[in-house]
């Protein structure tokens, strides 16, 4: 018979230390805390702290402290900072808490892979994205329900603790989440995909509506509309999500500019386009009709097990609670 | 003083004969009988009229006597066959109704105009093109209210005469549009760019995605989920639309791909995005920030009114009622 892959039942829970306290970092002390787990955060600036203690949660702006404490307590340490703060706060990592399990939520994986490597804590870090957020930031903009029905991708790189492994995947299921166990370069160019070239198409397109003018602006309807609604969001998140995940959307882009050559060869010489729209129509309608799966019978730590969740990933299983 | 222009109070109002009783020339009809206009229709197949017919409206499948109908009356002809009937329709109309002032509303214009040209009615023929529509098709997905508040081109090509421009102007605000003056060309070149160049990105984007599997898919947030939506329209609407304005769209695609080749060199050798990503959300809030004003003392007919409207069209300018 089969079983539900047990993380969510049988595995020790830590108390979190959550360390940034922005959109993302908030949200998920918040979202922990409120499913019953002990936490407590950090943050540089006494803003967010001071607007952390005002809703009534543990936070100071100490990072050794804050540190030692994990350290005593084993808590499980949630890396929540901006990727370019990543390299500093994995060496006070390294220096004050040596022996806690780590996690992070940022939304490339490869690089924080790296940066976790060269600061000799690879095993005790299992890395993690949350695929959620919205247009604010900040502790305020926080929310314990941003998870609530996400989904959260676990790396699941060869040489991981599947002890922390499971650790990590009961956070995300404790926050709401499904769990989706991947690779992390898997993660990366996945996510090159379906999240970093529709921001790099949106640009374009906007560019090619506004290059014709306000004749062309004021005839576009709701298919420029859409196509271009991401092209609102702000420039700089949008260049350190893209350009954060360079090798992998670089391919992405390469692809999708063969593809577009080749329809525009089509066109031109055949006046058809009948590949490109009957393949792309056939590519949203999977989209449309993709189901998601729970993933059973894995013990982390069993035989092949990393080999397997990838898999299961790879055809669309999650963990779930 | 500024006088609003005229077509809406004074141009006399002819009885509309609409050819094609799909979602558009179904729409129409009912539109302009709703707005007091006498109007009637054509349709090849029976299963239309008869539906047109139990709603109350006058129509038809014998094309001859409906055009013959039209030359008594002096109606206003429309053309609203899809563009591969477009051809014999007007064989039709210059074999049966030679005294009628004639319009279409098919969504690329270039094209019809040669027809037009073909048939040498070029000097009772003035094009338009309301952009509005749903993913239905049929008589009975047609709506008086489709056109309320839409855009809706009525082609300033050299020649034309004013008073029949002055005819399908009122036509389009009496159904509730608002009017944007247009030389056939530039309409087909701005609709490449804010309608035909989003299907084609959404396709290419749709097919990035499933590229990546059921993890990719899986992973796909709002940004994939808008970015592809159009790709979800039925193929054989998305070619005959893109196919159908192939010389515009090829620049609007050619364009794009030197947009994305540069952002691609960049990101490769800097590991930059900023003039994509900067350039393209202040094209994003161009677009979001577009107004609408109204044109005022263009007169048709009188001296240099067709560079005027067209100028006016450019920079944003419509005819209101």
């Amino acid at each position: 018979m089969c079983q539900p892959v047990r993380v969510a039942d049988d595995v020790s829970a830590p108390e979190v230390c959550v360390l940034g306290l922005g959109l993302i970092g908030g949200s998920l002390l918040r979202a922990a805390v409120e499913a019953g787990r002990d936490g407590w955060g950090w943050n540089r600036s006494a803003g967010a702290v001071d607007a952390a203690r005002a809703d009534g949660f543990d936070a100071d702006t100490d990072l050794v402290a804050v540190l030692r404490r994990a350290e005593r307590s084993g808590a499980l340490i949630v890396v929540a900072v901006p990727m370019p703060a990543v390299d500093g706060t994995l060496a006070a990592i390294a220096e004050h808490a040596p022996g806690c399990p780590i996690t992070d939520v940022v939304s490339v994986k490869a690089e924080v892979v790296a940066a976790v490597a060269r600061h000799g804590l690879q095993d005790r870090f299992v890395g993690g994205h949350p695929m959620a957020g919205t247009s604010q930031s900040g502790w305020d903009a926080g929310d314990a329900d941003l998870f609530r029905d996400a989904v959260w991708v676990v790396s699941a790189d060869d040489g991981v603790d599947p002890q922390i492994w499971s650790q990590v995947a009961r956070l995300a299921l404790d926050c709401g989440s499904v769990v989706v166990p991947a690779e992390s370069v898997e993660h990366d160019a996945a996510v090159a995909r379906i999240s970093h070239l529709p921001h790099v198409l949106a640009e374009a397109l906007a560019l090619s509506g506004a290059a014709g003018g306000d004749l062309a602006l004021g005839l576009a309807a709701g298919s420029f509309r859409d196509g271009t609604r991401v092209a609102g969001s702000a420039p700089g998140l949008v260049r350190a999500m893209c350009e954060g995940n360079r090798d992998a959307l670089l391919t992405a882009v390469d692809e999708t500019l063969d593809v577009l050559h080749r329809a525009r060869t089509e066109l031109a010489a055949r006046g058809t386009l009948a590949e490109l729209v009957e393949s792309g129509h056939d590519a949203r309608l999977r989209y449309e009709q993709r189901e998601r799966w729970t993933i059973t019978d894995i013990e982390p730590g069993s035989a092949n097990w990393l080999e397997r969740m990838r898999d299961a990933g790879r055809r669309g299983g999650v963990l779930q609670p």
